[in-house]
């Protein structure tokens, strides 16, 4: 049989001035009541309408003309078409869910603490599927986070939406990931970022303040330290030195980085996209490269290295005096 | 009428050995008692005395004099110049305060538990007052914290003191602001420290890894990524490369970089102050600039590429061979 | 006397299903019953068997001999051997523990519950010890920190193994500190991360987005910015400047970097090691030094200040161009 309302009900701790449902043990509605309009015994049963209701449309406007205003508050009631179907001999159903499912959010304190209940939750659901939460209470999930098994994650990491870990990975203490994907056995952090379109291949690193956008890495690469790389493809096994910038942005348009498998990009590089830099090649620690390097080449952007004796003696000595002079005129 | 003595008086959860405090319902004091001291009808009364009075200087030291020692503890308590005021029939008055307000701090436990408790406190005003904060808890506020309404603060960010919040302001994870003052709209972080002095203008950006120091961000202007920008005036829409410095000390005195409109700092760029920096010009990747750039000029400082053909292949073969030899002789 | 077994007892808020100890007011163990055979005075009892069990290995394994499973479940119960030896007429003794020190793991959600009660009751003993903590809840020990009296530590700190910090330090917000030591007075942080092998001498300062690995700071030297010091001995009073990398992996084998006393590293520099740099010597910024630098000597490692005057004004209005008419073709 169509029942003409289902409505979602629910059992809160405290039951307080929720309106009250009258059912059966099969969920049959005898009476939906307000609270101000019900007798002790109503007030007595703690099944509460969340206000959720389903009602096909064919009866929905039909009922609502019949809603009328005589009750303890004057005023026109949604539940009262639950009671005029019954009125027709139609009687309507309740379903029951969870009470932190439909809780009023009225305030951002209440924001604040339902989102609190779905992180909690989410938490022990990950534990439960077997990953590692050293501090749960530190990890904040998106809807879709998705981590497989044996994953472990350290305190103070942050997901935002569309992240997927996959096996074995180990995501170090304060990371922020976003949009990104995480292979097998891949390190992350801690003091990374991930950011949307950002791919780490089996047994990747990403180490201490980086941040990865919308790029690629191979198959055991890594970029351990202080680095930016955006809008790249780096292979398998690349070491991106401390320090290193792809420079993906001319103030109007992005531009690819693509770096060969086995490519060791030296420290404090700047790599001036759109850029190719070949299999095996070597690019020099602090070079802005320009121009493609072919596979197995050497790139050095190195200027001559200035000598001056004695000057920084000199220089100190100077400085010190000026120093001086400055705090004998205040 | 003038009372000699007001005490500030409390209730705590839990009276245990405090002193007692018996007033009438207008607050007038019938009788201070040392719990040592109390009979059972005084120890049942749960207004406890906070240690704090404030006395009329004229009658505080008179008073004084005439405390003794004829109690349970054989000690000089500063509550009896209550009594002995009352004695002169001058009757003193309570007034009372919420328990937290007055907690005593005995060890750094306690004073860690007065924070917590402060910050609770303080995180739910913010709420109140319409601000987002999507965890609560991992939120640190400076007794002088301002926030305007409909700022978003997401988890773990730690104010010290002096920061201004304005409207529409997004504050991303992981943040740490002291002195500063975030204008309409901005964007800070995740990962960005603003120290004293810094000043982000209407929509400015600052992201991951970036610290400003007493510098101003003009409005729209963007310092996205592993930057330091220290004793600086950025103008409107400027934008700050990955890996940008300013040089802003010599080892004994702080200079200024002062960058004008539109320009645009190359990544991985060291502006070596004292410097200016025309408005739309642009200093290309990877340079140190250390003369004036003029309005709309651009300012390149990068070595030739010098090209090694084969070189890296050769020396990746010798590495090998050495890291084998290593081996062997281990 | 000795006994033949010592049982490991505890008493938990709920004593459940554990198997039940009854034992004199001195810990002589008088029966040992699993729950499901004990009747309704035994189950009253709340001191419950942890499962561990000390017992000479001469006892325990002709002890075990004996075990039988004539009892509700049909099983094989190690604390048989208890009542076994009893029978003997050699009484076993009880000791008692805490309940969370024998609490048992049987998911991850068990096991970080455990660490939560762990790093609380760690967090207290800091704080008993003299140790500040701004927001204990977000500090995480390892099972060996050492902190001395005096040192502040505030909320986001997480602490690897083998840290010792002595007096007077301050770790700020946000760091990572693993095998680390930390001198009298020595500043850490916000962001900065200290791995294996950080040794900070009296009163030296490392800053935000810093790493420090392998790598000794004299008395007063600091690295206050975005930098990576590897693989390197740094003098006294040595001023290592935002963004400066020790480039100290050539992709093969990791070298060393000397830096003596009050040297000064100009900003955006990358140190090739191996690379010795003396006393008193000044690194201009954004210099990539490949070669040593001598006490007291000036070395500059930067190329011409090539100047294009106009050539960004022309730059902006082509591009603006590309962009409108990028637009238009869409």
């Amino acid at each position: 049989m169509i029942r003409p309302c289902v409505v979602l009900g629910f059992r809160p701790a405290d039951a307080a001035a929720y309106g009250r449902i009258i059912a059966d043990a099969d969920g049959r509605i005898a009476r939906m009541v307000e609270f101000k309009d019900a007798d002790e015994a109503e007030r007595a049963v703690d099944l509460c309408n969340s206000g959720l209701m389903a009602v096909r449309s064919a009866d929905l406007f039909a009922l609502l003309e019949r809603v009328g205003n005589d009750n303890a508050a004057g005023e026109y009631y949604l539940p009262d078409i639950v009671m005029l179907a019954a009125s027709d001999g139609r009687a309507s159903a309740v379903i029951e869910t969870d009470a932190h499912e439909v809780a009023g959010v009225n305030s951002r304190a209440e924001l604040a603490a339902v989102e609190a209940i779905w992180q909690d939750r989410r938490r022990a659901d990950a534990m439960r599927e077997g990953v590692t939460l050293v501090a749960p209470a530190t990890v904040f999930f998106a809807h879709d986070t998705q981590i497989a098994a044996d994953v472990t994650i350290e305190p103070n990491v942050v997901f935002g939406p569309g992240v997927r870990i996959e096996e074995g990975a180990v995501i170090h203490a304060f990371c922020h990931l976003e949009g990104a994907r995480v292979g097998p056995g891949v390190s992350v952090g801690p003091y990374a970022r991930l950011r949307p379109g950002a791919v780490l291949e089996e047994k990747a690193r990403v180490g201490n303040f980086v941040e990865i956008k919308n790029a690629t890495l191979g198959k055991g690469a890594k970029a351990n330290h202080l680095s930016y790389v955006g809008d790249a493809t780096v292979g398998e096994d690349v070491n991106i030195g401390a320090g290193t910038i792809t420079c993906n942005y001319d103030g109007y348009f992005k531009h690819q980085t693509i770096i060969g498998d086995r490519a060791f990009i030296g420290s404090n590089s700047a790599l001036i996209a759109p850029v190719k830099i070949g299999r095996d090649a070597i690019v020099a620690a602090g070079s802005a490269v320009s121009r493609d390097v072919a596979d197995g080449e050497l790139r050095l952007v190195r200027a001559e290295q200035l000598v001056k004796p004695g000057w920084a003696d000199r220089f100190h000595d100077a400085m010190r005096k000026k120093k001086a002079a400055d705090k004998k005129a205040d």
